[in-house]
């Protein structure tokens, strides 16, 4: 099956918002094993919309549209839908009733320009929906499928993911299920090289590498006629690669670090403060991000100064002096000072040269120091970061907590 | 002049690399007052770009390509556009020498495949890429313009904004030229209503409205036959929403909040410490993004347990067990305690609940009271923000930061 997605509205095709859909879309018929050959985006402009609709069914059979939906005289996707199908409008009561009670749950006033979202083709499918007013619409007719969602992600996402995915599945004698792992402290060509023979020599599953941000990522993608055989397929692939890099995997699917060490802590009943310097407060804030994370996160400090450091973490004066604020010595003591003003198991420090100012040739720009110290013994580790400010401290702050994981898994 | 927008490459196609580059042109073309009439996303498939772009010529006269420009025999957009336009390709020594030299520079080894890219159609304007690869390429022929810029959005954008947009902006009889002004504490639909009246009578400046995470924005975009004009035409129009919006205007063009506090703190001297609970250290983060932000920001205390409040902060066992860790007293002594152990001009605190647990029907999810401290002067502000604690957290660090800038500004 051939597929296009089309984006309909002006605010699209001018830049004013980013068309995530299409990527979302794009992502999930790739899982579905469904051929996407073309994007388009094509404003609220009747004739436009038109010519965009029928020459993608010239050449796809499946069409997936998002926007165009709403209320006004603008939003023309269902009309233009039904013209190509030659079907005619009618009212769906029970997508009245629904968008009726949804106004009313939101406090809203309907006007009769809503009425318009109700009716639908009649020989479609109507999607309810949960997350807005607009239903959505599939209409499959002589071997062709056009699928209509909402424009906003809210809507077009849940409604796609609970209604739409099932109905395209059904028609795939194939499923295709993934498995992402993730992996930190590899680059992404060593990680390739790592895996090279694996992906050269498997075609089912696949292994795809791929890099973000400061992490790779490898998708394990198998095609099966189930999910469990499916599930049955990749197992024995993910199994090798968890032999080959250890604990360089740090989680799998949906996740981050900030979110496995946050686990780790409380699954260890380990209690944590910070004391950073360089990094500026992004450590506590990344693992604040975490429900429950009160329950080991106990304090931090943001020690930008020599005063504060000698104040909060009793950084000694001479070692600030002797070694600079820069320095292992310091990333240790600010470490253990964390723990011991705070009373926790765990003190993790960063300081270091974000830039663009401030660097030296024995000290450049870059150059971070991590003090970590876990019930009483102390470590510290020297890293040397390419890029701008922001990146420099965003991988200050990974490296920090991914080196905390390695040393809670030991 | 009618233009398109194509992107060429699989990776954009199947959903693995969001299309920024695509919204970027978008916002350029309106505000160069080019119109826009298709964006379209195609693989790296020879017929099918083929297709794309004779399709394109056929209804636009100005296409501008992303991608495709790459050393492997998948990049194709070259040779398609020289097709098109019935031009051979030749090389350029230039071209062939800047890459050598960047590949040298970068430490890297320049392949066979590399000289590929440094062919270019014989009477196309070669756009030079000082941060990548591939050159671009205009060619202008029979009243058509193909502009093609390689893929990666930080080549792309400079290649455009250094190379394109002039050569764009002297084929217009005009110029666009916007000023955006960025607005705290208003929400977008007062604002709107605020300025419907200018909106409503106005076609040139024109204004345009839109919000954006926690802030509303004012874009007045001019049409004259020159910057200059262009910019006394927008002067009365920005004065005007001065008058309106006073100190609610935070600043113009590309800032953000954080800047713009850092900025007023180093010009008025005033040294800072934060005391934070709720935002976990989200706002010491913020600021210490701003390069030099160390003359004035000397500490941050991430206070998240009610141990810590008192150890660092000096917040009294009393207030904490009167009127629990979320109150205003609470963050009064924290803002106080964070000026005063700091040695710091200005304290700032937050105490909050962001949620989803941990809310009570006195003090519900989203309940967040800020502490401010300068110069010895301290007030409190009750906030209730909505949505999930990720939102809750950006919300406060943002309305802490807007207050303190607002009372700078005093």
């Amino acid at each position: 099956m051939k597929a296009e997605i089309i984006a309909v509205g002006t605010e699209i095709l001018l830049g004013d918002i980013l068309n995530t859909n299409a990527q979302y879309l794009a992502l999930q018929l790739a899982e579905l094993g469904i051929d996407v050959h073309y994007q388009t985006v094509v404003g609220d402009n009747p004739q436009r919309l038109e010519n965009t609709i029928f020459h993608a069914f010239s050449r796809a059979n499946i069409i997936i549209t998002t926007g165009g939906l709403g209320p006004t005289e603008d939003d023309l996707t269902k009309e233009t839908g039904a013209k190509y199908f030659e079907e005619e409008l009618v009212l769906d009561e029970r997508a009245l009733k629904r968008m009726e009670s949804y106004f009313y749950k939101t406090g809203r006033t309907m006007t009769e320009n809503n009425r318009k979202q109700a009716f639908v083709p009649k020989n479609g499918k109507v999607l309810y929906n949960d997350n807005g007013t607009a239903p959505g619409i599939i209409i499959e007719k002589n071997n062709k499928i056009l699928i209509m969602l909402p424009g906003p992600p809210k809507e077009t996402v849940p409604m796609f993911e609970q209604q739409v995915k099932p109905y395209l599945a059904q028609k795939q004698e194939y499923t295709f299920i993934s498995r992402v792992l993730r992996i930190a402290g590899v680059g992404e060509s060593i990680m390739e090289t790592m895996v090279k023979d694996l992906i050269d020599s498997q075609t089912n599953p696949t292994i795809a590498p791929y890099a973000k941000d400061s992490e790779s990522i490898l998708r394990i993608t198998a095609k099966a006629k189930s999910e469990q055989e499916a599930e049955k397929m990749i197992a024995p692939v993910a199994e090798e690669i968890y032999r080959r890099f250890g604990h360089d995997v740090y989680g799998e699917g949906e996740t981050n670090m900030q979110t496995v060490v946050a686990e780790l802590l409380i699954q260890k009943q380990k209690t944590i403060a910070t004391a950073e310097s360089c990094t500026g407060g992004a450590i506590a804030s990344a693992l604040v991000e975490y429900p429950g994370i009160s329950s080991v996160f106990l304090d931090g400090c943001v020690t930008y100064s020599n005063a504060s450091k000698q104040k909060r973490l009793d950084v000694k004066a001479e070692t600030l002096q002797k070694y600079g604020a820069v320095s292992p010595e310091t990333a240790k003591e600010m470490a253990e000072g964390a723990a011991k003003t705070a009373g926790t198991h765990i003190g993790l420090a960063t300081t270091g040269i974000a830039g663009p100012d401030g660097g030296t040739e024995q000290k450049p720009v870059g150059l971070v120091y991590i003090g970590l110290t876990i019930d009483g013994v102390t470590q510290t580790k020297e890293c040397h970061f390419v890029g701008n400010r922001e990146k420099i401290r965003t991988r200050a702050v990974y490296t920090a907590l991914d080196w905390l994981r390695r040393e809670l898994l030991k």
